[in-house]
């Protein structure tokens, strides 16, 4: 496997690559790898003849009081993951590859942000989208696999991609989960083992959710107002938000007449977790 | 010639040129071509072995008061001079083919469009950068190449480019003038013959400029307001800005130390007008 730690040797891979022939499949992460992460990876082995993965915790989709400087890094382990999986490129540029002196251009959408976590992560999907534009000018994959789990993430890049004209096939993976049900994360590692209790009442939630609007019931309200109860019963948890929505305006919907995602960001210690499900009711 | 009227082909059409070994020069029009858009296409024809032209007024770089629809236009004469030039293809897509329903996507710098027409004109370079990202991702040229008439524009789309990792050759062209002066723009076609003499004060200006500095001037107001002084004593005339400013990040000089942009922006009837020029003290 290569590791390329400028943008100029990755994108000169790339075009070699093209010119001979083969597709690139990408996977763009911030490491700390886990099987949410090795199940994109392995979508993307199947996708296209050859893989490229991305290490860079990027900077610029952290607020000024999240977990930026406390990430939890392992590239050693990462690589050899990565290597084990048969990629046969790994992108891991520092900081100042990627934005240097002077970097000054950034990508907004007007609408997809204005929900769900950004609400309360205010600049966190332009740092999203820039990063990601970034990664697709440099890497110039012909696919690139993103997790369900960040479904509004898919959703900002799936519209990035169309807006800003990328032609990348953009796949989605299903959320990976522990067998307990809870949602695969590279910041569970700040649970401590009572907080991990807690950290199921998000997957719990779902079920919950799933159940009520499966025995009938169609107001959001309810729904919301009992599943905040229950995560509210827990110790160390406090709701960011719970949403019943729209999946591709991600717009509140008020009553259920239709497919819906049901998504949820709840504080556990010092692990702002997250998690979601497309529910049908069925009519 | 080619003529594409959808995104999808035009990038068709420029993969099949790659994969086939041909490089690709691209020249960014709003058409009703003119003397100095030639001029880039030469150029560009020089730079590569293929050359792609588009043509599209772009409404998201327009104010609300400012002449979207007045934009002079003659597509019949456009293609002809085009095909002429030797030109391979011609995008030529209509607003709903770049801007589709839920279009939601835009890039910003950060510092250059905070100075010269970036004032007045406030959401002007955020839709320059964002239909420049758009056709070079549809294009994908290997240079593009700009006129130096909107410098600003050519300093905005070299950060874009280094920014966003595009790695396309942005080519800046010089200013191409009418026999007595003025900088060729499509927008000069809204003068009447008199204002037309009145647009002469900005090309006069750049020389007034040139040879007080050449003379030992080196406070900066002082050239300023004798060029305001100049321009004033013309009828229809309506300064925006004069400028004298560093040519890399834009900002304005005190005392003149080293090379600078010599730029300004003047309202002469209905035409907003612009002119600059690169200026060198004699140490």
């Amino acid at each position: 496997m290569e590791i390329f730690k400028r943008s100029s040797d990755m994108r000169e891979w790339s075009d070699q690559m093209h010119r001979v022939g083969e597709t690139i499949s990408f996977v763009p992460t911030m490491g700390y790898l886990h099987e949410g992460h090795l199940s994109l990876i392995e979508k993307g082995k199947n996708i296209s003849s050859s893989l490229v993965v991305s290490i860079f915790v990027n900077p610029t989709q952290f607020g000024e009081n999240e977990d930026l400087n406390a990430y939890p890094t392992n590239i050693e382990r990462d690589i050899e993951l990565i290597k084990k999986k048969g990629a046969n490129a790994l992108f891991l540029p520092d900081k100042k590859e990627i934005y240097p002196e002077n970097y000054q251009t950034y990508i907004s959408l007007e609408y997809l942000p204005n929900h769900l976590c950004g609400i309360s992560r205010p600049i966190h999907f332009r740092g999203v989208a820039t990063i990601v534009a970034k990664l697709f000018n440099i890497v110039r994959p012909d696919a690139a696999i993103f997790g369900a789990k960040d479904f509004q993430q898919l959703q900002v890049i799936r519209q990035l991609n169309r807006d800003l004209n990328f032609g990348i096939n953009i796949v989605g993976s299903p959320i990976v989960r522990e067998s307990d049900g809870l949602a695969m994360s590279s910041r569970n590692a700040y649970l401590t083992s009572e907080q991990r209790q807690s950290a199921l009442s998000l997957s719990q939630s779902l079920l919950k959710a799933k159940e009520m609007v499966e025995s009938g019931e169609r107001y959001a309200n309810i729904i919301k107002s009992n599943i905040r109860n229950f995560i509210d019963s827990f110790p160390y948890t406090q709701i960011d938000y719970i949403s019943i929505c729209d999946p591709d305006t991600l717009n509140e919907l008020i009553e259920i007449d239709r497919e819906f995602l049901f998504a949820l960001a709840v504080q556990v210690g010092k692990a702002r977790l997250i998690d979601n499900m497309l529910i049908k009711p069925i009519s």
